[in-house]
């Protein structure tokens, strides 16, 4: 995931969007196919000298002056009549901000993918475990007793909530971006609407009501959608590493040789899935309130707020990819002793008086939570199937965005 | 809207809780229709002493245990069978998450409201300023000629947007909350999913698919997305204060009597709808960030993260509802002033070379922007006017939820 | 703690500094002795209608305009030819500034002796426990044997440092604010600076090295140090719930009527000086981000940034009261069961190899602890008697202005 | 100064801390001279392949553990004997926390000298035009006459003072970190404290009071001055950068070729050190609040906390230091147009009836704000000068921490 924000990988989305403008305005009529065709045989990331544009975008301020400068010395080798016809009419922040929005689709499929496996995980222990009683605990005390599988049920929820949000607002944050100077695509003789529109197919992006220069509202409602996905795993982290604790030992963190050890003491293993999820937890939330913050942006472009969100937003994503994929790791081989469970149940037991242990600590009450459990996993099946049929017609364009 | 979450109105709305559980619990054969009517017909605020129970409550950590104490002190009066129904298998978190859906209800009702009086106003100024031209500034520099119409539509869409987006979070968070003590509903007998259904409809909040404690991402979620309109509003706020320095002096909010004034200084008229929404964007974010770090809460219900986040819930509403109902009244009374924009371009024209004057800076811009301008209006009419067809039959619920 | 930021308060420490700025004034011979005795004779808060005050300023924009339009008023009653010289070359934000750094103060007084109370009851159990062993855990895993008397130590020092940081934070923020309409004090012929010394001394606050209308580095910096401090007892709410957790209960918060029940569970007792703390641990973050942001205010009175930073500022302090309030009562209570420490380490080591058992969890490892307990209490014994000894003689000014 | 973050950096930190630690180890007679020799003689970062030692600490979880193992290996090649002496009673987060003081005190540095950079431009120019009229603006409206050094004092003073709360804050919070396992440093044989002192020498940090490894108070508290520095420094961005639109054009960054272009626009040139600042003044509130909210960390070492404030440190030096220089090279060259600040004065009295125009924007109005500069300046110059010689004999060694 750190790959995928690394500088190769912004300068080849960039050139994407190069490449697809010069398609999109040969095909519009407004520049000659010649010409679109030596940009787009340019338009190959091995042929730049990534670490040089690196190098001079900090003293030009953006990726994309050095780049297009690059592109344009590339084409004129080539093809000279070819070179005013690159990045034809359009802006340093078209070019970054459709090349953030491939780079995070690319980077929401991995999490779709990390995301997909601790749901079905949970799911299926959230079956498996249905009747088994464990101590409910609020407040950080126990307060009586509920199964293992509703805990693992109350996991689950909010991570298929999160998936179908996420979905959708990929769906609506995704979008090519392409305003040209001022947002008027002034240079584009009336044919901006068709160039973008065809853009959009062509990278398979959401082709957008409008430029989105520093109106940010979808790209910044997908954000927070992800910060909520990480408070979603972040929950799910404290629980696990609680119940890890060594007086309560109920879950551990799968054994892995070189996983969570320590050099100084061979006794220790540290949940370090729980670990990185709590980290991410710890800072989303302000990579999200950066985002809603650089929201109020000047005129047409703004002066600090777009980099200012620029910055955080590869952060955001690279938090939530590391606990996603943490806590697919921790889960899939999560050891869940049922015996402890129910022997710290017979422990609180034996301290309290025996009208307060039967009418709150019965293990007996599992049962009524598995009949939940088996109610919501009924819904949620169904949801889920339900959910891929609704799509298959109308949502193909969507369903290639977020694949 | 500070009302709205006054001590009163909590109070009330949690008396609906009660009287809600008691009639669905009645409905579904729980407790007796005679003990039902009882808690209803006690469940009244003016029966209260909204005073003490605020003072107790200080003491007990939570405005339920003193409220329920009320309740069933009164109660007994009238039927003293009736009160061991009374509250019956919910927990404090039940009536207060349930409370606060209710409230927040009625004040997206309110921002609705507003908002919708922002856009209109918003579309009215695009379709009449098209073609009318102005400045187009980047990075805080004039860049090229766009028309205001255009800046109008860039306002407008965001909101548009976030009145659909805030309607959908609305149909998804606010649920009733109805979960006992661990989330289990162990005391009602297998009945518990039809309460909480019966309750949903009877308080016309969505049902959800499980006890949400400690999962909290649809509330969240519903308040970033609250955070997004603010977001959005004082980035038109940025715009019109710079439009309305001295300087420039293109825009200025409306004048009226005792508004903006500084007793100090008679000559001056302060942009006070602007500061107001400034003002809001600058807070909106923290909370959201607060409300996103609370989610990592504890098992079944947690120690600090819920409290948290009840805090900070009503002051990102009020926050929300200042500004959007600030700039609605800027937004209605908004002084144009077309002939200022015009002059401010010829002024810019004046000091530049004749060829980057033509190229950038011809008014005639404004022409290629009005079509835009045209073809924007023209799809979210259609689009307004599709979405109150496509929600007419399915979505009656949805409807009823956030009006 | 509320109360202190309650109508009643805030507008008695505004009518302070009218009273102050009159005597200041008069006494640098800028308006006559006869119409400052008349203020000042004024400046009482029983002689106003705060309620309405209140109802006008949600018009007004600020609650110095009504204020001041009815002191006004009531002067004229006794002495028309006065009231000219009410409020005097001053601006809303003069006042509003400075009854906040007085409020502030008094809330700033609440808070240091709770923390002195939360110091003291540390200290002296890391005395008492200073060689009584107790395991050590990272990463929520044990990880070897301390004493309790350290980490009592551990949770003492970041208290000590915390109240000194304060104090001198609170010497430099705590100051009056006087700039008239634009930092100038045009309006005082020359004698602003005269008239800025006479109120510090009259009113007890620092006398700034310049208006601080948008230069609001000291003030906010004093906001971040509450919000250190909120943090440092949010980690020792944390360990305390920790260790009060029913399978370790190694810990409890003391047993007190009414205190931590819950009505529908009697067997339970919840952690809720921790729970406050924690709560006011995840909010206070947000409020110093909030500050921080808005810093950046324009030129010589802002528009939004400083509604925003007032409109934060009083959350802060009652978050921060309420948490030192909360933990004094835990500390000075708290119940400690050293048995139960013991018996975790043993439980501990019944299933390590004996090799790691004896290398890092030998409860006499619990003697090197209380040698670094007893260096570290030497040390800030003499601290603190010196700190006390270096005052005296300089720092009587500061004394008084933290108390 | 994302060099000063780079690997190769942070590496060749830890590997001075391992240096010292054997140095101070051995002076304390715990470990052989000659273990110590190959220690410190292999601590070269030269001798490490840190590309390797970066792509095994993703999977450790850490940079200490291959780091260490690479020593041991390397040690072993030239002193087998010494091998069983490196690291020696000390734990990943000692060698990292004190790599990050080491890296945070050269960063310091570098932001120092730009601070003072800025400080000597803003106090020489408000010499320089200390009555030169310029429009005093509240509320983004003109208010009165002020001058503009005033203005320039009003951007100094923030800085002046915060350059001197950075080096107290410095003072107490870069610190080396030495705990052991468990904040016992139960491995030194009692040496402990003396191995600390002699490290604290060696390395040119402060000496603290007591293992810091979940105590963040010190860390934290100077982040925080950090993040208030930022913010002082957007202040001054935000007034530049309004000062420098088209319109008003009282101030322009200066030019230079390659800086602030447009590659479409010749014309145009952007305000881009205004426009790094005011980033990084959006940007640091949420390293610092995500700093603060990482406190709560758990016991002896925490889960979570102490690797989300890790990750955010970086972030916030770097933000600072770009927004500084970028500050310090538009400061230095700033194109003051004093004909124009007139111009824009006259152009308002035009409009205003002549009462509001001589009572409020009298030019005359700059003397007595001139006035006010050169108290200001006689007090700064002082300070500044008294500082020096206070600082002088007892300050030595923290002269040395913060150069």
């Amino acid at each position: 995931m750190l790959q995928a924000w690394g500088e190769h990988e912004v300068v080849s989305a960039m050139l994407s969007f190069e490449a697809a403008l010069a398609r999109a305005q040969a095909d519009a009529g407004l520049i000659p196919e010649s010409a679109a065709q030596s940009i787009i045989g340019t338009c190959k990331v091995e042929l730049f000298d990534v670490a040089r544009i690196v190098r001079e975008s900090a003293r030009a301020g953006s990726l994309a002056i050095p780049l297009v400068k690059s592109l344009k010395e590339t084409v004129a080798m080539f093809n000279p009549q070819a070179v005013q016809y690159v990045h034809l009419g359009s802006t340093s922040q078209d070019v970054i901000d459709t090349a953030m929005a491939l780079i995070t689709r690319s980077a929401l499929d991995l999490i779709h993918a990390d995301l997909t496996v601790c749901i079905e995980a949970l799911l299926g222990r959230a079956e498996r475990h249905a009747a088994d009683p464990v101590l409910a605990r609020t407040l950080m005390q126990p307060a009586s007793v509920t199964s293992f599988g509703l805990k693992c049920m109350g996991w689950a929820i909010p991570l298929l909530r999160s998936r179908e949000r996420l979905r959708r607002s990929a769906e609506q944050g995704l979008c090519v971006q392409l305003g040209g100077a001022v947002g008027t695509l002034a240079q584009m003789q009336g044919k901006g609407p068709e160039v973008l529109m065809r853009m959009a197919t062509d990278l398979g992006l959401t082709c957008p009501q409008a430029s989105w220069h520093t109106q940010r509202d979808q790209w910044v409602s997908l954000g927070c959608e992800i910060a909520v996905l990480v408070g979603n795993l972040g929950k799910i982290a404290r629980d696990v590493s609680l119940m890890g604790q060594f007086e309560i030992s109920e879950l551990a963190e799968p054994a892995e040789a070189g996983r969570g050890g320590s050099s100084a003491m061979p006794h220790k293993r540290n949940p370090v899935a729980c670990m990185v999820s709590l980290a991410a937890a710890q800072r989303a939330p302000q990579r999200a309130a950066a985002l809603l913050a650089a929201m109020v942006q000047e005129h047409e472009r703004a002066l600090g707020g777009w980099q200012a969100e620029l910055a955080e937003w590869s952060g955001l994503l690279i938090s939530a990819h590391g606990a996603v994929h943490a806590m697919a790791q921790a889960l899939v081989g999560l050891q869940v002793d049922t015996d402890r469970m129910h022997a710290n149940i017979d422990s609180l037991r034996s301290v309290l008086p025996q009208s307060a242990a039967d009418e709150w600590f019965d293990p007996g009450l599992a049962q009524g939570a598995a009949a939940t459990v088996h109610a919501q996993l009924k819904f949620w099946r169904a949801w889920q199937s339900d959910a891929k049929n609704r799509r298959d017609p109308g949502d193909e364009q969507n369903e290639r965005i977020v694949r």
